[in-house]
C-alpha cells in the first residue's frame, strides 16, 4: 500500500469535515510511511463532467483498438481517471453524505472510472449479461461525514444510506472488495454531539494507519 | 394531477430507453387528459451544476429573509427548480440506472431541490437534528431502465439498488411519499430479453394513466 490516491468530494473546503478527517489519516500515514506516494484527485470543487451520449457510444464501441480519433477524445478524461486509479494501491475517498448519497461530483467520477474492458468486462451468456471485475490487489478507505445519525451497519436508518453503500457496491463491481468505511455522524446536530462522533472517527483512522 | 413535471435524466437521446418509456406514459396521459399541463426539465443532456460551498452557505444562512444579494444569486437556480417542483402535482422522473445509482445530473438536481426552509425543515431537539418534510399533496412516478436484472423489490440484487431507492428516500424526506416505480430490466442482455421487460413496463405505464 505504498501509493495512495485520495479522492476528495466535498463541495466545501476548510469547513469540510470529511476533508479534515482525511487529512488526519493521510498525515499519520505519511508520518509512518514517509516514502509512500500520495496523489490527490479533486472531484468536489472541480467539475467532473457527467458522462454523455458520446461517452456511452465510445466506451461500448465494439472494437476498442480501432476507435476513431473523436471517440478517443470522448474518453480522454475517463482514460486518465482510470489510469490514475489503476496506478495506486490504496484508494482513499473523503465525502460527505448529501441527501442520502454522494455529491454529484463523486457520482460523475464513478461514472468515468467504471469502464467496460478496463475496470470490468461484460459478456453475454445465453443472451444474459455477465460481469467480471478487472481491478485487482487494491484496498479502499471511505471517510465520510453525515448530517444525521444511524446510517451505519445495524443503524435504524441503514436502509436509507445510499452513499458509502453505493461506493462499496461500485468498487466491488470493478474488483475492489477490501473496503473500510469510517464515518462521523450528526453534523447537523449540536456541535458537541458531532464532536464526539468525529473524535471516534479520528481514533479509528489512526488505528487504520497500522492496520491497512 | 393536472400539472406534470417530467424530469429527464438520461445522457442519451433517441437511444434512451427510459425516455422512450416516459413518452409512452406522457402521451397516453395527454390523450386521456388533453388539458393537463406538461413541463419538462432536462437534467441528463443539460448540465445541472453541483451544489458548491456558496450554495451551502447561502442555503443555511440563518436569516433567509435577509440574505445578501450575492447569496440570493448563489441560490437562483435552486430557487427556480424548487418553484418548478412545487408548481406541479405529479413528478415524472425518467432515468437509467448508471452504476447502481442515478446519473450525476439527476443527483445534482436532487441536491438543488432539497432546500432547508423550502422543501424540508431542520430543527434541533435537545441538540439532536429533527427533520420535517414541507412538500404536500404530490405524487411521483419513476420510470427507469436498468442494464441488469433483479434490482426490484425481492430481487436478488435489491440491496445493490441505489437508484430508484435513493429517489424514493429523498422524495419521502421532502414529503413526496406516494411514489410508484416502473422499471425495465436487462438492457445489457440480448435485445429480445430486454424487449420483454420493456413491453411489460409499457403495459404498466398505460395502466398507471388510469390509476394515478
Amino acid at each position: 500500500m505504498s501509493r495512495i490516491l485520495a479522492v476528495h468530494a466535498s463541495p466545501r473546503g476548510e469547513r469540510s469535515h470529511s476533508r479534515r478527517l482525511a487529512e488526519v489519516f493521510l498525515s499519520a500515514w505519511h508520518a509512518r510511511y514517509p516514502e509512500s506516494k500520495l496523489t490527490r484527485r479533486e472531484v468536489g470543487r472541480v467539475l467532473i463532467p457527467p458522462v454523455n451520449e458520446a461517452f456511452v457510444a465510445a466506451a461500448f464501441y465494439p472494437e476498442p483498438e480501432a476507435r476513431p480519433l473523436t471517440m478517443q477524445a470522448d474518453l480522454a478524461l475517463s482514460d486518465q481517471l482510470v489510469d490514475e486509479l489503476l496506478g495506486h494501491d490504496l484508494l482513499v475517498i473523503s465525502t460527505p453524505m448529501h441527501n442520502f448519497s454522494v455529491p454529484s461530483g463523486l457520482k460523475a467520477w464513478i461514472d468515468q472510472i467504471v469502464r467496460v474492458g478496463l475496470t470490468f468486462n461484460h459478456t453475454l451468456d445465453n443472451g444474459v449479461a455477465q460481469y467480471e471485475p478487472l481491478v485487482q490487489g487494491k484496498k479502499a478507505l471511505i471517510i465520510t461525514s453525515r448530517g444525521g445519525f444511524g446510517f451505519g451497519p445495524g443503524g435504524e436508518l441503514e436502509a436509507l444510506n445510499h452513499a458509502d453503500t453505493l461506493l462499496r457496491t461500485v468498487l466491488g463491481f470493478i474488483g475492489i472488495t477490501d473496503v473500510t468505511v469510517v464515518a462521523a455522524e450528526g453534523e447537523e446536530s449540536a456541535e458537541r454531539t458531532f464532536a464526539i462522533s468525529a473524535a471516534e472517527a479520528e481514533q479509528r483512522l489512526l488505528a487504520l494507519v497500522r492496520e491497512l
